[in-house]
């Protein structure tokens, strides 16, 4: 390559981090967003930037395509399932789900949160849906027994959302779908733990939680489920087979987000895959509840066994309390510690990202908080 | 603002850009990407990159905001219209606007390259759409005489593809639509020169050509358009009056693409506005075009009048010697000169960022390539 434009990119600079602990989008780890920084305008020796390049390049298409190739790496991914990089976000996939799985127009869904209900609600305006458990009696804090549940005997699927970002629960045992398609929500616990895919019809998430920028959801679904045989009125694009014959290149994809996915991958690899990560993640989960389960002020507000470890809600016993504890820790650093309004109090998304120092810092400067406002 | 981590950044290197002639995703100006990089780790002391802020908090609200005002500021865009940062490309638009707009059942399309005719051809699944003018006759190498068009009686709008990407047509007019609401995908010439934007009822664009990476779709709609009566089915996130009501956020917007597209709206205010732009864009198109017409070897494809600023399609009268022609200027540094595979030959898109320095040597270059052609 003969290149006709450069120049020195020089810089010193001291770069300050505060430990952010937002529900999403979330952190990143540093050296993804270093490594991006170096190649914003110059992705090795290619002479541009990975936003100005062709989605139809060889250099893009091999981002894509080790994207790919290191997620299914990471979950195991078997053959028969495909892996798609769409647009669109969560609500997109509310509808999009049962426009193409809907063949019967029944859909049995559990309700265990915001995002489930919406999720619900959406797919009634494709046919019937059933909600067959729910945890809303208690605003969401626990998950419901999924043992022996009501399934339709014409059910399409069974539909989850596995980890609720905005109440800190998970599931720890994937329900009893009795032979239906089961469709999981996964965006907030997505890569935290490993996951045997072939419990699962159709896994979708949001990346912008614990794998990249806002703009991406990532799909990987059964190729049985991959049919011409949607709704009526489903948009073209939307059909996942379009996607799926075009290895997501149907229309152009959010290139730039899904390179920075695809470092993410790297990075999980590098930590030592989602095993590691998932010993990581509970190791710092379990500094946090450790200190909720003894401290006299801050207290929890999820049934134990239900805990995530990627979203920890957690409150005082005052309002006022509350509100001295996200300011001041706001200013000693600590981003994002405001609760959902439907839960309120605090809320600590400890994703992948949130280095294990964060953690500890957040628990140490919440002992001092208590000692001094006892 | 107490800050735990930090860390120097320290860079020396030399970065080397190419003449980047791609069609889109394309070339942005550099001095957005280098602000970009030099923000990545730490948007202006908030200490956390804008892929990992919440688009909730009030530093990605001023971002959002700040982008708005300035691209209403660039295309005069009156009160009466809202602006809409979404996701899923013009793909999606193709759906989402008969979705939305078709009360009656009906509209007119007309049909003037690929893009054109894939919105025609999805808005059959909504209702009847009518080709009411075309140019495939000759390979889209015009646009029709649009001044007296059978305009259907109960179309709900028209619709057109502005600029036309790969051939190399603009609409130099707007056709007459005997007061019917005028839709026009302005994706591939979005900001390359003034429009007025009351001529229209909706106008969009994908950004990933003039504004942004890939991801991001622009909507400016007139507000007497923006209702709940919509078609059965449509989905919630893809009614225009969701985005409206939550100005963009209804979820979790594309935020790092927004980020970068209000940098290039500053870019552009600071070019000196559209009226600049324009003056630019066309001293540029008019030193290739120029050497087209002047040229034994290389031709245009288009009809003089209906000539893009921004797409050049060109041919010569031998495959083999656009094919040496595409490989020697790869080789000197000038990329993604390969033409359309419909349109074959070359292909020049030579956007707002593209530098006049750029334009004028690839016309050096070609003059070169054709002394030693003969």
């Amino acid at each position: 390559m003969n290149s006709y434009i450069s120049f020195t990119y020089k810089e010193e600079k001291e770069v300050s981090r505060v430990y952010n602990f937002s529900a999403g989008p979330a952190v990143l780890p540093e050296e993804v967003l270093k490594e991006a920084a170096e190649e914003m305008l110059d992705y090795r020796g290619c002479g541009m930037s990975v936003m100005e390049m062709s989605h139809r390049s060889k250099v893009f298409d091999e981002i894509i395509k080790t994207a790919e190739a290191d997620l299914r790496s990471l979950l195991n991914v078997p053959d028969n399932y495909k892996v798609l990089f769409l647009q669109g976000g969560a609500h997109l996939q509310f509808a999009q789900i049962p426009m193409n799985l809907m063949k019967n127009k029944v859909a049995d869904y559990i309700v265990t949160g915001q995002w489930a209900k919406k999720a619900y609600n959406e797919a009634k305006l494709y046919g019937t849906a059933n909600k067959i458990a729910s945890s809303e009696d208690k605003t969401f804090s626990y998950i419901p027994d999924c043992s022996d549940l009501p399934i339709s005997p014409d059910a399409d699927y069974v539909y989850i959302c596995e980890n609720n970002t905005i109440y800190g629960t998970k599931f720890k045992t994937l329900p009893n779908t009795k032979g239906k398609t089961l469709v999981s929500d996964v965006s907030s616990c997505f890569l935290s733990e490993p996951m045997d895919v072939t419990k699962y019809g159709l896994i979708y998430g949001g990346v912008q939680k614990n794998i990249g920028p806002a703009g991406v959801v990532i799909v990987i679904i059964r190729e049985d489920l991959v049919t011409d045989d949607v709704l009526p009125g489903t948009p073209t694009i939307m059909k996942y087979k379009t996607q799926v014959d075009a290895d997501s290149l149907y229309n152009t994809p959010p290139c730039y987000g899904i390179y920075i996915c695809g470092k993410v991958f790297k990075w999980i690899q590098k930590m030592g895959g989602l095993d590691a990560m998932k010993q990581i993640n509970e190791e710092k989960a379990a500094i946090l509840y450790d200190y909720l389960d003894e401290s006299e002020m801050f207290k929890g507000t999820v049934r134990k066994e239900d805990r995530s470890l990627m979203n920890v809600p957690f409150v005082t016993d005052s309002e006022e309390l509350n509100a001295k504890f996200i300011a001041e820790a706001k200013a000693a650093g600590f981003e994002n510690l405001k609760g959902h309004r439907s839960v309120g109090g605090m809320r600590a998304s400890i994703y992948n990202a949130m280095p294990i120092e964060g953690v500890k810092a957040l628990v140490e400067f919440m002992k001092k908080f208590e000692t001094e406002n006892k």
